[in-house]
Formats: C-alpha cells, sequence, structure tokens
C-alpha cells in the first residue's frame, strides 16, 4: 500500500476554523509541507501553528509572490519531487492549505503532479468567501440565486457579463483593481449595495463602506447581491 | 449584555468536517436549533450528533419539504419567536446549519427575523461545493477562472448565461432538472466534462458518469471547467 497525499483545507485565518479532520491528521501524518515566501513561515503555516506537534517534519515549498508563471511551475516541480521522496519511502505527507485546497488553491498544481502516481485525500475547508459572508453579516445567496465568483483581474467586460448572468457575486483580490470593479458596479446601480472586507479573518481585517473607500490590497473581497439583501 | 444567536456550520455531512469552533459552540451554548423535517432529528442534527452533549435543550424548527413560500415564511416566524424567548431570558441560542449558513442556507431566514433585534455570530462552515470538488478530486477552479453557481431550476437560458460568463461552473440540486441541465451542458460541448455525484458527504453517496446517468436525486450536483480541469 503506498503511501498517502493529504490535502487539508486549513480554512481561511482562525485558527479555530479547522476541522476536526483537519486537526486529526496534522497530528496523524508524519510529513507536512505548506506554501510559504521566500523567507519566513508563511499564512497557511501560522493558521494552523497551534494544531501541529513538536518535532513533524515539516517540507517549506518556498516560491517569489510575484513569480511567473513559468517559473511557479518549476518551484511546483521541485516541491512535486521533494512530497514524492517522502510518499516512496512509506512516509504520508499532509500540505496544508489556505482555505478550501481546490477552490483557487495551490494544492492544485501539486495535486496535478502527484495524483497520478500516489493515493490523494483531500479535506475541504472553509473558504474566505464564506468566511467574509459570515464576517460582513450579509447573507451571500438563498432560494435559487445564481452565484458570480469573479476574480478582479478580469476585464470590465467579463466582470459585467459574470454579475448580469447572476444575483449575487463575490469579486476576490480587488486590490489595484478597485477603480474598474467599481465602475462596472456603478454603471449596474450595485456598488451601493456592496459590502467590502480586506484581510477577512486575519490581522488587520478591516471592512470598508463603498462610499469612501479609496484603496484596497490584494487579500480583499466584494459581495453583491442584486436585491441587497439574499432574504428579500 | 444581551444574549447571543449563532449560527453555526456544521457541514456537508461527515461529522469529522466540524470546525473546531463549531464543536466548542455545541458545547457552551444552552440551546441548540436545528431544521428538521416534520417528523424525526433531520440531517443537521444527525451530523451534529456525535458533538451535541447530553441534557442540552433542544428546539426541532419543523417544516415540511414542499410546503409554499408563504408556509415557509409562517414557518420561520413561529421559530424565530420561540428561538427570541430564550434569548429574551438571557439564554444564547446556537442553530446549526448544514453546509454554510450563508451559502444558501436556511438559517438566512432566522438572521433576517433575529438580527435586528440581538446580537448574531456566524460561524462559516464547509459546503457542499467544496466538499463535492474534494469527493471527485476535481478541482473547482485556479488562476483568475470565473465561478458560477447555477441552481438547476433556473431556465435554460439562465443556465446557458452563466455558464458563457465563465469558466467553471457548479450547478446544485439538479434532481428532475437533469434532461434540461444535460441539453445546455451539450450543447455548450461541456456534458464530457461534467463530474457529477449525488448525496456528497453522505450516506448513499454515489457518482455518476456523464455517459451514462439517467437520473439523479434533488440532493446532486455536476461540477464543470471549461478547460477540462483546472490545472490546465
Amino acid at each position: 500500500m503506498s503511501a498517502t497525499l493529504y490535502g487539508i483545507g486549513i480554512g481561511p485565518g482562525d485558527s479555530e476554523l479547522l476541522t476536526l479532520k483537519a486537526v486529526r491528521l496534522i497530528a496523524e501524518v508524519p510529513v507536512l509541507a505548506w506554501p510559504a515566501p521566500l523567507e519566513g513561515d508563511g499564512l497557511a503555516r501560522t493558521i494552523a501553528a497551534p494544531h501541529i506537534p513538536a518535532g513533524k517534519t515539516e517540507i517549506a515549498i518556498r516560491m517569489g509572490f510575484t513569480v511567473d508563471r513559468d517559473g511557479t511551475e518549476a518551484a511546483y516541480d521541485r516541491a512535486a519531487e521533494e512530497i514524492a521522496a517522502h510518499l516512496d519511502a512509506g512516509r504520508d505527507v499532509a500540505v496544508l492549505c489556505e482555505g478550501d485546497p481546490f477552490f483557487f488553491g495551490s494544492f492544485i498544481y501539486l495535486f496535478a503532479r502527484l495524483s497520478p502516481r500516489f493515493p490523494v485525500e483531500v479535506v475541504p475547508g472553509v473558504s474566505s468567501i464564506m468566511a467574509a459572508a459570515a464576517d460582513l453579516q450579509a447573507p451571500l445567496c438563498a432560494w435559487d440565486d445564481g452565484v458570480a465568483v469573479i476574480p478582479a483581474t478580469r476585464t470590465e467586460a467579463e466582470i459585467e457579463a459574470a454579475l448580469a448572468a447572476s444575483d449575487a457575486a463575490v469579486i476576490m483580490k480587488v486590490g489595484r483593481h478597485l477603480p474598474k470593479v467599481r465602475g462596472v458596479l456603478q454603471r449596474l446601480g450595485l456598488w451601493d449595495k456592496a459590502r467590502i472586507v480586506e484581510r477577512v479573518g486575519l490581522p488587520g481585517r478591516r471592512a470598508h463602506d463603498p462610499a469612501t473607500v479609496t484603496e484596497l490590497p490584494y487579500f480583499s473581497l466584494i459581495l453583491v447581491h442584486r436585491r441587497g439583501n439574499a432574504w428579500l
């Protein structure tokens, strides 16, 4: 029986939002891997830290924040080989994933490389979009609402088409795209209904009023519902 | 200080997919409420059961599965008053919510009624769409993918517009709408890429091949990605 690769969702930031299953596997699996910046622990390890037993073998998957796609692919190739060496030696490996592993998670690129060779189990986690709705006390969707999740990097026309085809939307990673996103939402009469939060679940978390917000960091989200509130 | 209403996401079915925070609050909060069919415990209580201490005060929010919206509103009115009586008496109340409370959750209707009168805290949970991606080993989205969540009750034109405006989609609660959904996906050349699961996270869970599926229950989901796989 081959060793197993686990992709473990650890939620949006609060160390109490790990699932029981994530906590159990972090304790049981002998090797932990986690995405990290070029120096330091990174967010995933910090979130999971209270649940990591002492003496665990750990692999930091180091990657610059601004590397190009080719550079990113090379970094995942190296990380996959390091993880594969443990799996080949019969040691299970758990990869810590902020939020949910398969919802914009970097685990996807390790899964692509390693799932043809090893058994994989994915433990879903609480995603930032659910955490943002809870934080802002803004129900995301109800009844038979259609929902669009839209990265703010998309073009104006793409954002507008996705909003037109849905009742509710989550616009992710707003950052420097704020003027574009605000412009589209204003044209559609939705800007006044926007709920905005940066760094949800993290230190420095801050909600914003659409009337006064002037800038947002990369880790920010806008929720908007066509009816204003999902329950109407 | 008024008593607090908690909306607690308990995840998609596996009792180990509750968060540590959900488990702590279920232990601490003196009154638990849970949505239920006209007889029996219902899914939410069954999922949370291993974590419910003996002797807890419990409120079953009973509702027929097929009641009209007026009947549903009346049932939520009654449940809100029963919960408000505990809160007025200084007793915190935790409402158990399958998946995430604010993502198509019935907690939204209690929140609408009670949040003007009482402090509320929402604990986000693992949603069925994340659980389905993990179960099917089908990453939902990566890079700057746009994602549509589409209830299968929507019209063919609405489903087609939402699919056209996104890279990845989750079609929820397929059930008797299977022929319509399949027709739209076939027209768009996406049916062969569909991943299908019924009762994800629950007893009777079953994945289906798009080539052979003939019927699906209400609790079923279709995941589809325009590129076939999110990592491509």
